[in-house]
């Protein structure tokens, strides 16, 4: 990363107290008490969460792999690119490779790493780290039956056109493909 | 929104009990028991959202309006662009210019719809639009002195540059930067 441009204020919130509030299988929710740069206290609730990555499969250099599937807190199902949560102590290259091979079946010759965004920085720590993957080989095998989910190759024109009206819709999926499209 | 293609896979999970696991002052915890596609039941942790607008301030074609701010769960400084949550029953667009006021001080004369995006399709029901605001005017006295945020003008082009090598990585602030450069 480049030197981050610090402005001269320092709006830093110090940490007074801090408890868990609920551990699920898949939840971390915290409360802190927090003191603001004017002295005053606040209370800052928030998740927890381990890290995740993204993978953008490219089948060709004009069509990519993506995933259909359900997505319970909306009740939608969502056009997505691949994706998924860390392992304790995974690094995030291996768990993008482990989470394509899961979901989709396909093993990548070359892997990229493009960038790794903050996702919800008001109430989450999730940061998810994005690949691209290239020379693609289908293994079926190795594909988790128990994912319940579809996989579909999609043009990258075809995806452009679905993330400017609105078909796809799901931010990490919009923001990894709009990179690629901006910066390749 | 254009017709949604939907593949010929319903991944659809019931609801089969909810409860609520916490309620705090931010977030809104929710716990259900689903039943998937294969008869199975799982357990399905979420946050409830009542939705947020984020908003691209041009003071000319060539030049934003950002904000530098803490934010707690990460424990950082960002560049964003302005953003907030709906109070319940607000639409979209008055919240956006409530914020744009409160956060910056700026009154804009023109409005427009980019997209809605869902941020955190696993477990949030948060759904952000975005939007684009022209014609700018200043106003100090509406600003809000509780904001603890700093204000700069920032030239696009330093923020796709700053989106490129890392310096801008909060989500939200990179797939609106991005939707605009990609679709105007």
């Amino acid at each position: 990363m480049a030197d981050f441009p610090k402005l001269p204020h320092d709006f830093t919130e110090h940490t007074l107290s801090s408890e868990q509030i609920f551990k699920g299988v898949l939840l971390d929710v915290r409360r802190d008490m927090v003191r603001l740069p004017n002295g005053k206290t606040a209370t800052r609730e928030f998740i927890i969460h381990n890290g995740a990555t993204a993978v953008i499969p490219l089948l060709d250099k004009e069509t990519i792999i993506m995933e259909y599937q359900f997505r319970y807190p909306n009740h939608q199902h969502y056009y997505e690119i691949p994706a998924g949560k860390l392992e304790v102590g995974e690094p995030a290259l291996e768990s993008a490779q482990r989470e394509l091979l899961e979901e989709t079946g396909y093993v990548a010759a070359n892997w990229r790493h493009l960038t790794t965004l903050d996702m919800c920085i008001s109430y989450s720590t999730e940061q998810i780290a994005f690949f691209v993957a290239e020379g693609l080989t289908f293994d079926a095998h190795k594909r988790d039956e128990e994912e319940f989910l579809e996989t579909v190759p999609v043009p990258l024109k075809q995806a452009y056109q679905w993330i400017e009206n609105g078909v796809i819709n799901d931010t990490k999926t919009v923001a990894g493909l709009l990179w690629l499209k901006a910066f390749g």
